[in-house]
């Protein structure tokens, strides 16, 4: 496996572009995007779990129904869920708006928004950009960077990559960009993610490499349970690689499903570093517990955590509270048994043995929790379970963009 | 029912003191508590859930299975937890030199504990100054609020209050301190309430009416899953009103009940309003659900929501936030039926409308939301289900007091 260049336009037979259509009123930054493939894709995706689902997410579950995408278009700047029946219809509309664009059924076209809940989409921008927005389609880096930069709201850093595999001796290419910001409740801050791959694939391998990659890559991001109204990852394979046709269990699968998991891991911790104001990556590793269920509620619990993520942000090695968070996860385990260390630039310092104070130094310890990756390890002491969670520390900075957003 | 001054010494035939033993190295402020009872006590109490328990914790639920108490004996800067094998010695032996002071059983007493996480309790700070504790005991105001500041870690504001009630014909008092402020993941920052009453009734009867106002109280302040290693809630019925007995069930136990329920609330309100870095009390009343359990999902989620909070503080009328919070609360109920609105200082601006934006003058939104009190007062629309929770803003300063709390 090697990275690559291009993201969703390094495999074959994607195109992808991004315009400004005046959504952002006042940023006048770009605010929407498409990816285009030339050929029917198989293609499968996750979406939010929330009971309150944007209009996006409801029209494209249903056009996902049939397992194929042609095209998939998405806004920045307004999320557009809670506007009701004229919400359903402003969706609808720019999956027709795409699909009329290469004369391709609508149903073949998924639909993605992220922004301010509650207002009305501004569907006519969208309308009188349209065009503009075929028009900016390119099949280079370029065109996946301006596609890119139209999903994103918060974010501070361009979060994207590519792959290439080989696959019975024919290279086949993975590329992906991921907008959202790991937070206190992370995936509020919409994640959208589109991957595509020129890869032949059977639509059941496919749905199994995505469900696979997305439950230890995105869903580890601070917390699990809260989950926007928006969330949303497509995956369109275009089959352009001309490889044999990748079939679930086959050695062919593995390989391209560690591909798809390196990729989306990379893109959750990504995600996890440009948290809202987050100055610092912190990756809680668990190991040694029951089984790797509990590993992950543990994982999970901890950075999770607003008093570890303070604890973060401030350096404090206060290790009582990741105890405290690992003690409310649900998961069972026993306090007495558990081992942490900090971790970071080379260096390991261990703060509690079996469950208690265990000597060591500040200083040592202020350096590791002062730099940029933060390292939690846990050992639980009590079986082979392990996981890992991507989290960030909580800053000032979240507090002042959280508290004024809509403006 | 009337409100009384005197706290935990307004109920007859108690007494309590406070002094400074020397665990707060850096403030000196009080930091040891002790609150007595001439006699032995009908006693009832409830404990953290979370697995790691703190020693002050398992200690006193081993002294509580007795259902007797004389006395409580309780320290804040230093929370007994992840302590071990010496920290169930030193929870011990706090109790045995209360016990010592009066010639009475250790089992007698309960132990509680608050402060830092993983430090070893300095118990011969302690075993210093216990005389000195014993003499600061009273039986008036004086006392109770020198026992209510030994026991303030990172709280602004005493929290307490005392009530009298008539059973019977004869006076019934309840008296109660409170430590603790409402944050994001609020029952980190440990929750201590001590109750007592000159009531005679039945333990079973006491358990009862301590488990009701407790679970529509403090269980309803931001988020009930995350509860600290050290949350205790002890209250002790010294008999000394010579009421007829009160039992489960009859008119004398709900007058008890209701007095103990209005008083645990109006406490919970002022934690909330306490929280670390607080500025604003968020009340969030639900209505309208299919039934309380429902309402309380709902109502609690809103409250703890990181990014409702954050809006508080803004004062930014981001209503979408509020939807989303109660999707993925994981409670049922129709987002379509829903209506929002924000009330405070005896105005009210309805947001939302069968979950959708309903238009609202941003200028008086931003009026009320700028006020201390906010309520957000939702209607499901599908039942008649119904709760409150209590919560506060997400400030810079939250985050500037848990950067560094062990310094």
């Amino acid at each position: 496996m090697k990275e690559i260049n291009g993201g969703v336009c390094a495999p074959k037979g994607f195109r992808a572009g991004g315009i400004w259509c005046g959504i952002k009123t006042s940023s006048r930054k770009r605010d929407l995007a498409l990816i285009y493939s030339e050929k029917s894709c198989t293609a499968s995706a996750m979406f939010t779990t929330n009971r309150v689902k944007a209009a996006s997410v409801i029209v494209s579950q249903e056009n996902l129904s049939g397992g194929k995408l042609r095209a998939i278009i998405a806004n920045s700047g307004n999320a557009n869920a809670c506007t009701g029946e004229e919400g359903i219809l402003a969706a609808k509309r720019m999956a027709y708006l795409a699909a009329d664009l290469f004369a391709i059924s609508p149903k073949e076209v998924a639909v993605a928004s992220t922004g301010v809940i509650g207002v009305p989409l501004p569907i006519a921008a969208i309308e009188n950009s349209i065009e503009a927005l075929g028009n900016s389609l390119r099949e280079d880096d370029a065109g996946h960077e301006a596609a890119l930069e139209a999903i994103m709201t918060t974010d501070t850093r361009k979060k994207d990559g590519a792959v290439e595999i080989e696959i019975g001796g024919k290279p086949v290419r993975i590329g992906a960009m991921v907008k959202g910001s790991g937070m206190i409740h992370p995936n509020m801050a919409t994640l959208l993610c589109f991957i595509t791959t020129d890869a032949v694939i059977e639509k059941s391998a496919l749905d199994k490499a995505l469900n696979r990659a997305v439950r230890i890559s995105f869903n580890r991001v601070s917390v699990d349970g809260d989950t926007s109204t928006n969330d949303s990852v497509f995956i369109m394979a275009s089959g352009e690689a001309g490889n044999e046709a990748i079939t679930g269990g086959s050695e062919a699968f593995d390989i391209f499903s560690r591909a798809l998991e390196g990729l989306c891991i990379k893109l959750a911790k990504a995600m996890a570093r440009d948290g809202e104001g987050a100055t610092k990556l912190v990756t809680v590793n668990v190991s040694g517990a029951k089984d790797d269920k509990t590993a992950e509620l543990l994982a999970m619990s901890v950075a999770s955590s607003s008093l570890v993520k303070a604890a973060c942000f401030g350096a404090d090695a206060n290790w009582g509270r990741i105890l405290c968070a690992m003690g409310y996860s649900g998961a069972e385990f026993d306090p007495s048994s558990v081992d942490v260390s900090f971790a970071g630039a080379g260096k390991e310092v261990q703060v509690c043995k079996g469950g208690e104070h265990f000597p060591f130094s500040e200083e040592e310890a202020k350096t590791i929790l002062s730099g940029e990756e933060i390292e939690i390890r846990i050992s639980a002491g009590s079986g082979n379970g392990k996981a890992a969670a991507y989290g960030c520390d909580l800053t000032y900075d979240y507090v002042k963009i959280n508290g004024d957003y809509r403006s």
